[in-house]
């Protein structure tokens, strides 16, 4: 048995933990998955590789979580229900220590979600984490990024922007300018270590709302999950929906949690942080892993409902129009002269 | 949109080319799968890393191919059929020829087997394929790797020792000794092209032994395939199976190819190789992606059917006992000084 079977080991568990719907975990040549009757199985799968989506040197621990959490987070977009998930990474060492909180950070998140480890492969390589997942939702049921109608609604859950605020204050502290403009002058610049603390805690251990992605069932028109930036994943529903947006800019600003953390001094974010800063974390920052979805006005209280089932603030920021393409306004409707375009190059520039 | 985005392009294919399983595929947070009745739904990933599974400057299109292949090959040992697969990868750069060929080897052997791409994720970094397969297989009749009884025959499809054969030539040609007495004194050995050609094939592009699968539910007791070489795949049987065996070692090692190889001259194997050289490549060879299965010896006709039906030769190697331990005996019954826990060390060193 080499070096990297005993590794896997940190991946056994005792079958009685499966979810039901695995018949078969680890060990054989493929794992074997009983659907139930009446479903579709959601599948996506997502790539990490060190250096590009978290710095080498990240908490394994809550690289566990993470690496399981965006795929998790793709589930909720899709409204499905977790089921199970295969891990393949590749390691440059086998270090027991790493191992053993990243399988901690990885299965903590997994047992809240009922979501099983059912299938994997561990090789010797620069570090990569790749995770498949699995996700069961009625048929038909699924939420889908062309169903947007003209008219809907269209929400955004949580805080937009403080995942990337946190790696930009890291990369500054870490001597990594960000290369734009803004951001050349932003050297460690002073943040009170709760606002830093919070916002590392969603660039590092995002939640994945898959209870608000179940509640929206039969509610939302259309869903995706935010992990590139507001200005770069609404487009997406656009363009598979056949129709445009208008965005209220100033509402979508007012979605990072950072301006509002009380241990900053009067203003202080504002000194701190520039506008253009601002509006790049929360239009393009990426990482967020909130649901963007889009309802009919008629269902507004029903969307509020789910909302406060699952535990996550969802806000309105816009309206889906006829007419293509996606306008920025302010609070008074009036266009405002934001380039949405112009975010494409901030867009994942990895640590 | 991104370099690596236009990337995952080279991946896109008309919705109708899709398994009829597949309701949505790539394009939204998760693709959907919709299962038949009374099957269990088969799972296997596997990570191919660059250095380590394959050259660096292998041909692309057998890149694509193996890949793929080595996934198959698991459902193919599980007795499912193939539905569908997911690709991530991380690639160091977007080299557009690089992306054509890979792709082009990866969709004939998919569509060779009626298995769609479903989903899949495409990121910068040091070179990574992960595939994850899907397959269906009526519920309770996936091959096991625990099924094997006491009396069973143990038979092996087509040939081994072939691709690790060429392994180590193309190493030595290259300047890497295997770093073994025998393989130091290996450098560039007079190889025919066309037995090397041969050998590489079996290497660069495995054939699963898909077909062989299907036809082996229901008589086959057991099943996986040969990936880390004989010696260290048939104690996965025996283990799962509570059980022991003999294996003939003579007729395993006949099962190399290139020794029957035309267009060496005579003896030319023998004098090119010496014999721990084959027993290497045969029992610990590794890349064979064969099946290596046990049947009751009430089923030796419907095994040789499922071979013709299948188009690939099954030989009878060996016989399961209640004993534990793996036994190696020659043609006459006798045992031999094989140390199969030996092999061990040759165990998957990688290009």
């Amino acid at each position: 048995m080499g070096e990297f079977d005993l590794i896997a080991r940190h991946f056994k568990r005792p079958a009685v933990a499966l979810n039901p719907a695995v018949d078969l975990g680890i060990g054989d040549d493929c794992a074997l998955l009983r659907p139930s009757p009446g479903i579709q199985l959601a599948v996506s799968t997502d790539m990490l590789v060190a250096g590009r989506h978290f710095f080498e040197d990240v908490d394994p621990h809550a690289l566990g979580h993470k690496a399981l959490a965006v795929n998790l987070s793709d589930l909720a977009a899709s409204g499905a229900r977790p089921l199970a998930f295969t891990l393949a990474m590749s390691l440059p060492e086998a270090n027991d220590a790493w191992l053993t909180a990243f399988s901690k950070g990885l299965f903590e998140l997994a047992d809240a979600h009922g979501c099983s480890l059912m299938g994997g492969d561990t090789t010797r390589g620069p570090l990569n984490i790749c995770i498949t997942v699995f996700g069961e939702v009625p048929t038909g049921l699924a939420l889908l990024r062309s169903g947007a109608q003209a008219g809907d609604d269209i929400y955004v859950s949580g805080t937009l922007g403080d995942a990337r605020l946190a790696l930009e204050v890291m990369l500054s502290v870490r001597g990594h300018g960000h290369g734009h403009g803004q951001a050349g002058q932003m050297q460690a610049p002073h943040v009170p270590p709760a606002v830093l603390a919070q916002a590392r805690a969603r660039l590092e251990r995002p939640t994945p709302r898959v209870g608000l992605g179940l509640a929206l069932r039969g509610i939302a028109n259309a869903a995706l999950d935010v992990s590139d930036g507001l200005a770069g994943d609404l487009p997406h529903i656009l363009q598979a929906s056949g129709v445009g947006a208008s965005v209220n800019v100033d509402a979508a600003l007012d979605l990072i949690a950072a301006k509002r953390h009380h241990a900053w001094p009067a203003a202080g974010f504002d000194v701190v942080f520039s506008a253009q800063d601002r509006q790049r974390w929360v239009l393009s920052g990426g990482d967020d892993y909130e649901l963007l979805f889009t309802a009919s006005p008629s269902q507004q209280a029903a969307v509020q409902a789910a909302a406060q089932s699952a535990g996550v603030p969802v806000t309105r920021i816009g309206r889906i129009e006829a007419q293509a393409g996606l306008r920025w306004v302010d609070q008074q409707g009036q266009p405002c002269d934001i380039e949405a375009r112009s975010f494409d190059h901030f867009s994942a520039p990895g640590p």
